[in-house]
């Protein structure tokens, strides 16, 4: 396949002309296209908020018809567009950098279709994730990928970052549930993905597009898997006087046969900034690391878990072992681990959730690494990690405002998917590269791997309009010290720039 | 992307010059380069044994680095290749129709890790499915996809066609348990997808990959997933007055919440098969149908799980229930299941084993159908399937060699598939769409849909020479009366023949 040398998606034309304004005004009715620089301050970054580069324009349109018609007509003015979740993406991946057209889908929030006998739904792109768990509920049913913004983010965009959460270790992720998928590609056409049975043949499309960052095109519809509710869930809370000890209990249990729901630590520094916050569990402040196991499933079987696991954490050198009760104490327990953002949070104004996977048996060494990396550079930065997949979570907190603390920022960001990599382990597991990652992927990948991504691209997006400057390296590897300068002006990697 | 015109892969140069096979002697040696007619006979066709066209020449190599030489070669001389495994497959996906050089991976056949602590193996793609489990079982792990070939099929062929198995319902099939792979691409280049931690950066071309029959380039290496043992197996058969109060049970039995290893339902026809053969295994000859249910988990759990199964199964109408009581017992049941493709081969030289997939929901009614469409043509036709996936296996027996006889078995198989697709089901569960099938593939995509699948398999194999003539249709939707007419010559649809 040719490689033609080009400037990606806009050209000379990379803002929205008044024409093509005109064009999607009609496509969708004034109300839904935003113009004003305040409007579209709103859009130019997503929670990676570091990267920052406002739209030419958002609209919102209401269904599919629409979407395709806003794609050709991006296409006519050779302006580049992007699709957008809730825009709770860590990576910088729902961003038109350079301009271009943000296609909003928070108004195809409708859940189409939700049928218990076949345990499928189908929805529209907008739908929040959580909602879909609640309206599967009755039937005894829920969706299973859960990250952690579940109240806020939208399938269409946890379909474009292939996203995780605390119960990946069992469930899998995105990719796992989604059946079939209605995309409109880079040319505007509409085309079906997949099958509602979970078998389709020919090659596997909804595959190669969940966790495409929306490259591939446009996600308008999404047949997804519904699973049941167990029957029982117990959570437990370890008290571990190390980092260490809590791992090899991590071990201990995955090489004991069973699969927990969940396997989370939280490492001292996220316990002091929890029980320090609003967001305090009752946790001791002299936990060296938590272990929070959730184990599912049928009532009698997760009884007897529970009891293995306990034995197991002992085994490990915990130093206390706690069995939520109720509901009200399982929340608490999951405090400590969700409340980790929080708590952080409020440390600065900005926060950076890293995100990195490694070998699970590397995790101690690595985790060592990565809090001398951040310590080196006079940052605060702290642990929490879905353990049992080796996913590591380093938040560091930090004010993007401060030249020099963004620099140390961005250099420990950097050092520490090193790290990783050197460990064998790969630089994203559940946020995506987006432009966050884009100059590491030659980290993990080689100049051939990389080509046969950039052949699927090229296949999906000859013109490269839908969401470029995205995932492919820009340049070699560096630090920036001034995100803002990132764009398509930049030292490109053995050719023409290319997102 | 530009679809220029021109015939798949060989051109003029289809056969295996001279000049080629002494490269080919120069990569592998002598002793691995198969060019005499007797040997390539064996090569002729794969387990659907009524699609036949032997190679120009067969390529046995050693190690991955052979194969991307074997691969330069063949592009050298303009000559499409074949990658091949065990040639258990049932689609005709593993032939040179037309000429070309099968490039058999049976000599590539090593487990080259094992490791416990991560839950992963790194093997070569001529590694017999049943073998990894086999090595994987004194560490108390096993590899999970489970064709009913796994005797003899490769793991290079199961990720060829994705393939499943009785255990799909519960494990997945071989998509779910691939976590990378190393592929020789249609140019020669070796390129490495996905990681070994289960999370990789970019496009999710390791799906892509799997189940893309070979078209895509040649896999040598693969990294794959292994679970747990369960601790405990209980298997029950049930025996159903009719099939439509089996699919009851299996209904019933889903919506319950329970998520059983296999769901496999026999019917009346094939226990009369069974029972008259030497594979009979005690089932009464007057059962309207066997309904086979695995269970496997934590002990305890999985003993209440029989019980609500049994209760279950009386209530849709089963007149007798019994459970296992030792291995060698549970092996009588699963004879019942797996005797059906023997039992039914026995009756004449041919066997087809048809494939397609249905929502849950519609069996009894395509049943009904595909028992009537058999009847209509005067086939021997029965039916074994995997009852939770809704996948459909109606075997027919047969004589190639009688043409009225091959007309009406591929007449019914047509109809077979478009009751099916008039379901809302799909042309194949986890046999390939190959030669088999790829007439029907408009069944169930659109011009456009089709269109998206061309254009990855161009970005991966511009010349078109990776197995071409597989998976994409050559013509309008007809029977063939002479599947030996099956070639590159064919009435195109809409355009110039691809493959």
């Amino acid at each position: 396949m040719a490689s033609p040398d080009r400037t990606p998606g806009a050209g000379p034309a990379a803002g929205a002309p008044g024409s093509l304004v005109s064009a999607l005004r009609a496509i969708v009715g004034e109300a839904h296209v935003l113009v004003r620089p305040e409007q579209l301050l709103a859009y130019e970054c997503d929670g990676l908020t570091h990267h920052t580069g406002p739209p030419s324009a958002v609209v919102l349109p209401a269904e599919k018809g629409e979407v395709a018609r806003v794609v050709r007509a991006c296409n006519a003015h050779a302006v580049p567009f992007v699709p957008r979740g809730a825009g709770t993406g860590l990576s910088g991946g729902a961003l038109a950098l350079g301009g271009g057209v943000v296609i909003e889908c928070s108004r195809m929030n409708k859940i189409l279709e939700l049928d218990p006998d076949d345990g499928v739904a189908v929805i529209q792109p907008g739908v929040v994730n959580a909602d879909l768990s609640k309206a599967a509920a009755p039937h005894g049913l829920f969706y299973a990928p859960d990250p952690s913004s579940q109240q806020a983010c939208t399938i269409g965009g946890n379909v474009a970052e292939n996203s995780g959460g605390p119960h990946t270790l069992k469930y899998g992720t995105t990719t796992n549930h989604v059946l079939a998928l209605e995309l409109v590609t880079a040319d505007g056409e509409l085309v079906r993905l997949g099958s509602r049975t979970g078998f389709a043949p020919g090659y596997d499309l909804v595959g190669a597009v969940v966790g495409s960052e929306g490259t591939l095109g446009v996600v308008v519809e999404a047949t997804v898997r519904l699973v049941p509710l167990p029957e029982a869930v117990e959570t437990l809370l370890a008290i571990f006087p190390d980092v260490v000890s809590a791992c090899r209990a991590v071990g201990d249990v995955i090489r004991s046969g069973l699969v927990p729901a969940a396997l989370e630590i939280v490492d001292q520094r996220t316990v002091r900034a929890i029980e320090d916050s609003v967001y305090a569990a009752g946790l001791p402040r002299d936990a060296g690391a938590v272990l929070i196991v959730e184990l599912d499933g049928a009532r009698v079987a997760v009884s007897a878990e529970v009891e293995r696991v306990r034995a197991l954490a002992v085994g490990a050198g915990a130093a206390r072992v706690e069995v939520a009760r109720d509901a009200a104490e399982r929340q608490r327990f999951w405090r400590a681990r969700k409340g980790a953002f929080g708590a952080m949070g409020r440390l600065a104004p900005d926060l950076y959730v890293h995100d990195a996977v490694v070998p699970r048996t590397k995790l101690p060494e690595v985790l060592a690494r990565v809090c001398e990396i951040g310590d080196r550079h006079g940052l605060r930065l702290s642990n929490v990690f879905h353990a049992g997949d080796g996913n590591l979570h380093p938040n560091i907190s930090f004010d993007r405002r401060d030249p020099d603390e963004l620099r140390r920022v961005l250099a420990a960001g950097e050092e520490i998917l090193r790290a990783c990599v050197e460990a064998g382990g790969v630089i994203s597991g559940e946020h995506g590269i987006g432009t966050e990652k884009q100059d590491f992927m030659g980290l993990v990948f080689g100049e051939d791997d990389l080509a046969a991504m950039r052949r699927l691209r090229d296949a999906f997006d000859p013109a490269l309009r839908c969401n470029p400057g995205k995932i492919f390296p820009t340049t070699r590897f560096c630090v920036e010290s001034d995100p803002k300068a990132r764009g398509y002006d930049r030292v490109p990697l053995g050719g023409a720039p290319r997102p």
